[in-house]
């Protein structure tokens, strides 16, 4: 028996593939520095699980496919904060953001059509668009740059008759960069330009800093027909494991086409909507929170990182992600020193090598990223121990 | 902006094409029997939400992307018990069935590639093969033949250069249809024969009446690299809406592309794993107590279905759905007069008309699905209404 092009198209976890051998260094009594998933330590605000515990069914029965009414509104209030009118009928709950990303692609893409996203991207877009027999035709950026991609001149001329789409995950992951409003504004003009569709991954919206104002693709009224905003509990409320994210669209021929394969899986985990909607009700300075938190991450990774010599990278705006160029020749090859050869007093980190963001071949050998989800403390080593791994590394 | 061929070639489900019509029944102040999903009122064992209860993570974390290994552990134990020796290697938790059969689709068919499945079948399976770019033909079935399809003479013209996979669901939905051991072998012959894979929708695995044993096509040990079973909480333990599904198989190259597909998604509810865990770790006399009233169920949804003049069918012999044919000539304008002219004391009842589970244009147009997920009293008014309600329609 065989298996179908499409699986042996898509590629394992860039991300997890050096876990086993993170693992050998654990079980060797090393201490790891995980600064290479995006799993933050931020605690999951207490009503999530408070809700859940005093769901009282005695049937834990199929919700509504579009999702329960009671998380809609919720979710619906929340947007109404940033001026724009969600109703029940603009939206569809899903498994995680990734459920919303795999039915976008498998509802606009034909076999062989193409989505233009930003390189470095998070990883599994490939798979996303593979499984719809699509394509990611990337928009190459530099860390010298700052990884800025919103211009005319890098956008336009990678638009074929096969484009669809282009996506924009802003604030951005593995980069952190953050799209002004000019440049969304630019983003809408071409899209509206050449008929495409606006997918805008906005799953880090409120963790934009340094005076940045959280913003949406939905707010732009010009292209409000052409934009799919895809949306998760994950980041936002440290809910990974909820699996509950959304699919937005004003666009009704669009969310009437999902909702056939949203009801084709039926629904979507009952507690976790229940959980969910309890997260959309906390109050604003919640976020507030949140992202001060985030931004202090940020500010102790960059101010490490830049005490090395020959790093290069500006300072990400958003997120809770930074990518840099670090002095080595081959970022793996790095990677698999600090795993198993390096220590300093016992400690060693860990970081997700770029190459696997990037669909350019060739590109990203010498990038890594670091997700800054741990607290500012174990931040600031896990990055001095990069600084004493490379001056390890390079002394060889 | 275009939607993709794939989602304008799938279909609303014909389940829950009528509900509005039945709520304006309902709003009319008339009470509607719903024989027409399969939603039991079955109690989901306290087991499920006291886990979840007391789970205490202070983050809720991503699980891993196979499964929490907890909850693969309980399932592995579970299926000992059938002397099947599956490990944490073969198996990839997944949300709900529809997911497993989704990544099982687009795992092994190219665009184009068939599967053969016996209709009337599960409507979804048309929107999961969609999805992956391929095709569902039917080997159809008979009312007068209680649905059987497992015969070399049914099966072995139908298949192609095009056939990837044979998908059965065993016991059946949407006839109650049940295979014998020697029809299982038969189909893992044809299989081994023509080099198929074999899709085992097994979700109903324990419902299995009138001394019929529960059964896995994973215990034919001649096929078993070329099975993949499908598995889910949701009706074994009435937790539809938990979302916990299983992919379980022994090809270990099938399950190593697969779980790229799961690493993209990156997992399953954590909670709702939590809670399944406990669920399988529930003794067997569970099992025996929910099948005896099942079957009770189906003792009376039969016998009153028998008192109808002219109604062709045969006795299921296991999950929790009938299909009959009526002495109606158009099933849907007879759903639509029980809903909208006709009651009996201000009660009336509904059905899935059986048409949306034939690929074949023009079959099942006076066949209904009933799905006895009601208790006992509720199954026999329901039954006794569509009497009524024929009486009364072919009277007009």
């Amino acid at each position: 028996m065989k298996l179908s092009n499409k699986v042996e198209a898509m590629q394992f976890s860039p991300i997890r593939k050096f876990n086993p051998i993170a693992q050998k260094a654990k079980d060797a009594g090393k201490k790891v520095y995980h600064l290479n998933i995006g799993q933050p330590d931020v605690e999951t605000p207490e009503c999530f699980m408070d809700a859940i515990r005093n769901y009282e069914n005695k049937v834990i029965a199929y919700a509504e496919s579009g999702g329960i009414t009671d998380l809609q509104d919720a979710v619906s209030d929340y947007f109404k904060t940033y001026g724009m009118n969600i109703g029940r009928e603009n939206m569809i709950v899903t498994t995680g953001g990734s459920e919303a990303l795999t039915m976008t692609f498998l509802s606009i893409l034909n076999e062989g059509d193409e989505v233009l996203i930003a390189e470095p991207f998070y990883t599994n877009y490939h798979t996303f668009a593979t499984s719809a027999g699509g394509k990611v035709v990337p928009i190459t950026t530099k860390a010298e740059e700052g990884y800025h991609y919103a211009t005319r001149e890098q956008i336009e001329p990678l638009i074929t008759e096969k484009t669809k789409a282009i996506c924009c995950i802003n604030p951005g992951n593995p980069t952190g960069t953050v799209l002004t409003k000019e440049e969304m504004k630019l983003i809408g003009d071409i899209a509206k330009e050449h008929d495409l569709w606006i997918i805008a991954d906005e799953v880090y919206r409120e963790f934009a800093y340094d005076g940045r104002e959280a913003v949406s693709f939905g707010q732009i009224a010009e292209v409000e027909d052409r934009v799919i905003i895809i949306d998760s509990v994950s980041k936002r409320f440290s809910a990974c494991g909820a699996r509950i994210g959304f699919l937005i669209s004003k666009n009704t021929d669009f969310i009437a086409n999902v909702m056939k394969i949203a009801q084709g899986r039926l629904c979507v985990s009952t507690v976790d909507q229940v959980g969910a909607a309890a997260l959309f009700r906390l109050p604003k300075e919640y976020y507030e929170e949140v992202k001060a938190e985030y931004c202090a991450r940020r500010d102790v990774v960059y101010e490490e990182l830049m005490k090395i010599p020959g790093v290069v990278g500006q300072k990400p705006g958003g997120s809770f992600y930074l990518t840099a160029k670090l002095p080595v020749d081959n970022i793996e090859d790095f990677l698999m020193f600090l795993l198993t050869e390096f220590d300093d007093n016992g400690e060693t980190v860990m970081f997700a090598p770029a190459e696997g963001f990037y669909a350019t071949p060739g590109l990203g050998k010498d990038e890594m990223r670091i997700a800054y989800v741990l607290n500012q403390e174990d931040m600031r080593r896990g990055v001095e121990l990069i600084r004493l791994g490379i001056e390890a590394y390079n002394k060889r």
